[in-house]
Formats: structure tokens, C-alpha cells, sequence
């Protein structure tokens, strides 16, 4: 008897990694076991200022937790400043290798001779995923998923995450490999939709888990309502909420001049939406919704911290 | 006497460059020899949305006779469009290679490595005048020159003139040459200031005078006034005008979030300085001071058909 409890004190104290790794991530982050933990996440960051001012609105105000920057986007400097003297908020970045919009444009961090097979004839990224992943190739993919990467370093920011605009790195395993492979290089969580992935191969996704934090279920909207009734399906997703790791993707913008040009014939995820979506992470329904369901608000930050402990 | 008449004729027909060389340009363009032409134009088109959007309605209302584009800058795309769908407007290049607000920046068109020297660390344009000139050579002014141009073209934009952002060619007698250069291989005439050249050199303008063919007299404000006395300083040009070429810069932009971010701390030349011009420009009193005074207004196509008749 005593040999077996020597055995396994000695185990428990060689192992202690063994111990923990019997804690899921919600035990790690100090929560029961099966907490329902959740990040609300605003992408398109420097996208414009309408988009900046929306997102430091909603982090000051707590209607976000998280967000992430799209490094090619003219207003990226300004709000790699914001991040920069605002660590205390949660800011990945969002490798962008589409540039969808009708009249605003954005091209690669690297010279366009570097990526060529990622450029249009403009010299701007293709518009849409399919275009993209036609003319694709991972040596590019990698230069400028790098390049955005340096170059968000080199402005000062110190990303909390990296994600994927439009899911580009989706249209390819083979670019996704990629992705895991800055996120393990830079030591930084990626974003890894298990929803999504299960939908595609089971395998992949047992294989992402092992070395990953996963995203157990990832909601965003993909298709408008009515304004009244904007908030409805996000309440729905926190009503029906599952234990384990949960993200909200918002995308917030002030719906003025500057948004409703760049977004002009593009009602999904255009003007109104963004402000409905601003006007709905700042309102009382979300907040009473978050604290009636128990929901516990995690960051990228956090993530990170269990992914790669100091 | 009859040979004396045959000599004449055969002088007239034979050279008939010459009898149009003892026109000036007033007469060229079909006025009085005396006429006070005027250029009214709007600088910075493509910086932003706001400019766009001011510029394009000084335009269509009749506030400006012709306005300039800066290709580095996020809304050239935009302006690019609209300028090659109204080629009744009067539309130039403003030739940049400063990038002067706080926290929205632009670098060259042509790749970084091929421009190391006009290009701060960050990959933008220098700020100011000076520091341009401390740092930046002829042979890279000339690369990205040519690449701005080139690039305009390939948009599809039919520029009828060459002009500079914040004057940063007259930084050395040198890239003046290099822009006149330009102007004679693109066949675009190019915005030659003669009072300010004369206060530099009066044989420089000389020089320039004989291909080329001058703004006698520049205007632009560059100070503030209150709101209500802003037309002040430009009814007083328009009351002394001199005849020949005249040209009025003004800046333009609807004065919103965009513009107040882009323009933060910079009173001169900011948000509502730019409200204020465009106000002006299209105010009933701008109109009644052209009229009462006689102004002739022309456009840089005018110029360049006088400059490079077909």
C-alpha cells in the first residue's frame, strides 16, 4: 500500500503537467468544469475610422472582449496606436487576404512582386474567397501571413490572437497548416472553429485539438433582421449556450459617410449592420442576457496564458 | 507692294506657329487679350471619403473649374472611378510624397525597396517639407513619379495636368526638372507657379517660361479666419485680379468623424477649414464676385490643348 501511494505521489510530483492536463480549459481559467465561457469578438479593426471608433467604443464600454486587426487596411496605424497604449484590452490580429469591398481597396504588407498569385491586376487582394483560393499558393500565403504579422509587431502591437478575414485560410488545409504554424512560431492561439472543422473532416479536428485551444462553438450573424429584432439570434445563441469555449464575431462600424461608401451594395455585413450590431453589444438585453445564463467572459489574453504559460 | 503682300500671305501660311505665338494665351483660349483667367481647384482628391464626396460635389455644382488626384492615398480607387465616368471634369495628378496627418499615413506606389529614401521606417511617406528634403534623391523622386502617373493611367484616369502635394518638387531646382520632364513626355501641362519661382529665380522662370506655360499668380489662403469673413481673403484676390493665368487652391472636405480624425491637430488645413472652402466655393457670393469682376474661368485641358495642340 504505501509503495502505491509513494508511486503515485512521485508521479503527481514528476508529472504535475499530468494533473493539469485532467483540468479542461474552463478548470484552467479558474471556472467549474463546465462553465460556459465566452469571447466577444469584433473583427475588421483598422478598417476604416468608422470601424476603429465603433470597436475602442465597445471595449470601453465592455460590449466586446476581444477584437482583431486587419494589418493591409488604410486606418491600421491608427489603431495599432490605440492598441499600443491600451494593453489592457484583448487584440489579435486578422490576417486579410481578401479585399471585398466595391470601392476601397486594400493589397499586400509584402511587395506585390513577392505575392503576385495573391494580387488582382489593380494590385489589390481578389474580392472573394473562391477568387482567392483560385490563385492562391502556400509559399505566398506564408510570406504575407508573416509580413502582417511583422508588421503588427513592428508598429508595437503585442497581438493576444491571430484569426482569418473571411476565412480565406479555410479554402485550403494546406493553408490552415500554415496558420498553426505562426500561431505555434509567434506563440499566440489561432482560431480554430471546431464547428466548422468538424463539418469537414472529424480527423482534422482531433488532430487540431490535440496541440489547440479550440473553439467549441462559433456564432456570428449571416443574415440580417429587422432592426427591431437585430439581437434576437445572439440571444438565442446565449440562451442555448453549451458548456466549453463560445465566440460571438460582431463586426461594428458607425453607420456615416465614410462606412456606407466603402460598403455601398453590400447590405450583409454593410453599414446598417455594423451600427445594428454596435447598438446591440452596447444595449441592456445583452448584459442582462450574459449574467441571466451564467455566461463567463473570457479573452484571447487568457487563452494564450494556458496555451503557452510563460 | 504686290510682293511685299505675296510675302506676307506666304509668311502666314507657311508659319502660321507664328502669327499664334504673338497671341497670349488669353487669346489662345478664344478671350480679350487682358482677361483675368481663372483656374478655381481643389487639391487632395482621393485622400479621403470626405474629400471625394466635397470635391465631387464642388464639381457637379459648379464650385471648382478642376481638381487633383493623390494616387498613394486609401480613396484613390474611388476618385479613379468617378474620374474616368466624367471626363467633363477637369482632372489632374497631385503627385505626392509627403504623408503629413497624425494617424492616417501613405506610402509610394512603387515597391518600398525601389523608394528607400523617401520613406520613413514605417514605410510612409516623410511628414514634412523638410525632412522630404533632407532624406530624398532625383533618381527615387523620379521613379515614383512616374510610377503615380503610370498608375493613374492604368485606372483608366485621362489627367490633363500635373501638379504637387505641398510643394515638395520645389525642394530643389532639380525635381522641378525632373516634373517638367514628365509634363513633356506625358504631353500634361504642369502647375508652374510663377510668383513663387520668381521670388527664387527670375531666370529659373524665365527658363521655364519659354515651353511652358505659367500660372502668373497663385492664390491660396494660408491662414484661418473666422467662419463668417472666410471668403474674405479670396473676394479680395478675385477684386485685384491681374489679367492672365490665375489659379485658386482650395481644400475641400465635408467636415465629419473621418476628416476630424484624419486632421486631428491640424487646425490648418483641417476638418473645418475644408467645410469652410467648400462652403465657399459654392456660396452665391463666390459666383456674384467672378461675374462682377470679369473672371474668366478655364481648365488645365484648356491649357494642355494650347500647350500640346493634337
Amino acid at each position: 500500500m504505501k509503495i502505491i501511494i509513494a508511486l503515485a505521489l512521485l508521479f503527481v510530483f514528476c508529472f504535475p503537467a499530468f494533473s493539469q492536463n485532467n483540468q479542461n480549459l474552463a478548470e484552467k481559467l479558474g471556472f467549474d468544469r463546465n462553465a460556459k465561457l465566452l469571447i466577444i469578438h469584433a473583427d475588421d479593426m483598422g478598417l476604416s475610422q468608422a470601424t476603429n471608433n465603433a470597436v475602442i467604443q465597445a471595449f470601453q464600454k465592455g460590449g466586446i472582449t476581444s477584437g482583431s486587426i486587419m494589418v493591409p487596411c488604410p486606418w491600421f496605424s491608427d489603431i495599432a496606436e490605440f492598441a499600443k497604449n491600451n494593453t489592457q484590452f484583448d487584440i489579435g490580429i486578422h490576417l486579410t487576404l481578401t479585399s471585398e469591398w466595391d470601392s476601397y481597396f486594400f493589397g499586400g504588407v509584402s511587395p506585390a512582386s513577392a505575392i503576385p498569385n495573391l494580387l488582382n491586376q489593380k494590385g489589390y487582394f481578389y474580392p472573394s474567397v473562391e477568387e482567392f483560393a483560385k490563385h492562391a499558393n502556400g509559399a505566398e500565403v506564408e510570406k504575407e501571413i508573416r509580413a502582417q504579422i511583422e508588421r503588427a509587431l513592428a508598429f508595437g502591437i503585442k497581438p493576444t490572437h491571430l484569426d482569418n478575414h473571411m476565412g480565406t485560410i479555410l479554402a485550403s488545409p494546406e493553408y490552415y497548416q500554415i496558420l498553426l504554424k505562426m500561431g505555434h512560431e509567434y506563440r499566440l492561439p489561432v482560431l480554430i472553429p471546431a464547428d466548422m472543422i468538424a463539418g469537414v473532416s472529424t480527423q482534422l479536428l482531433e488532430m487540431l485539438s490535440r496541440d489547440n485551444v479550440v473553439v467549441d462553438h462559433l456564432f456570428m450573424l449571416n443574415q440580417a433582421s429587422p432592426a427591431k429584432q437585430w439581437g434576437e439570434p445572439y440571444l438565442k445563441f446565449i440562451e442555448n449556450m453549451k458548456p466549453g469555449l463560445n465566440e460571438i464575431i460582431v463586426h461594428l462600424a458607425i453607420d456615416n459617410d465614410e462606412t456606407r461608401a466603402i460598403m455601398v451594395n453590400h447590405p450583409d455585413f454593410g453599414a446598417e449592420w455594423r451600427q445594428h450590431d454596435l447598438d446591440f453589444v452596447l444595449s441592456p438585453e445583452f448584459k442582462k442576457a450574459l449574467n441571466e445564463y451564467n455566461i463567463k467572459l473570457v479573452t484571447w489574453r487568457q487563452i494564450g496564458e494556458v496555451q503557452y504559460p510563460k
